[in-house]
């Protein structure tokens, strides 16, 4: 991973620990159901973004070193790794 | 949400949070992207489970109560809600 | 399903079956990936917007019915089924 | 889109229009809701399936390319383009 994508990754993960501490308090709590479900939809959302983050990195990085320098295998390789990564990614 | 609810869910939640931290550390120590990415999924995942035992919590007694004992105004705000809550899980 | 719900969910299924044909269409006439994946992505919004409009009517109605006059056990079933079907309308 | 791919989405739609079209009568038909909910989902699968045969046949063409052939710019803006499409994809 590049440089400032690690760190802006890093700064979203680490908000991310704490939006799960915050939903943590939520169920101590006892508070109203759909409102602790918005806010794991909240979370889910701030790691897709991660996820979006990092894949624009890995695609601009990991996959375009392969097609400016790498085998045709190692093309192939690369290709269907990202979209095993992206299906993963849809679930 | 019924007690027995509130606590398993709130022991997900535990395990979620050190898998965020989990996270962080593997980002620092420049993991390949790919199993970053796959780590995400598996976070994401926990997550969903989350949601699903919340739903089914509050199906099984917010949303009965107001259809047993409710008004038409509050049953249709209920359903409502619910399909709401459904919509933003999806995303 | 409710009459209304009926109708309003054959008319949009009527709609989705045309623009399955459209992307027939583009693909055949090799338009560009992107815009076919663009494509794909407003058909699956289409039948995302009618899973909604049935799960409503569902939980309006049937779930409604096992809550005011069904067993216990009956009403179990229909949340758990419930449950299910949310859970697949993620994928 | 390369050939044989074209050939494979176009097998596939054609059988999506299909199951569209059973749709339609399941609904006509009156046939129980949570059914056609999953018939639904496996029509929404299907297009996922497609989805990502388009998507590895556009990474593994017109993105490796652009990085092959393409200016520093235009390789930003496949993968741009590219993340965005993955985007939508997971909606």
């Amino acid at each position: 991973m590049h440089e400032a994508t690690r760190d802006a990754v890093g700064a979203r993960l680490k908000r991310i620990e704490g939006q799960v501490g915050g939903l943590l308090r939520m169920v101590e709590e006892d508070r109203y159901c759909v409102d602790v479900l918005t806010q794991i939809a909240a979370v889910r959302a701030a790691l897709h973004k991660v996820e979006e983050q990092i894949l624009s990195d890995h695609i601009g990085h990991c996959v375009a070193d392969a097609f400016t320098s790498g085998s045709a295998v190692e093309q192939r390789r690369k290709v269907d790794e990202l979209v095993e990564a992206i299906g993963r990614m849809r679930r």
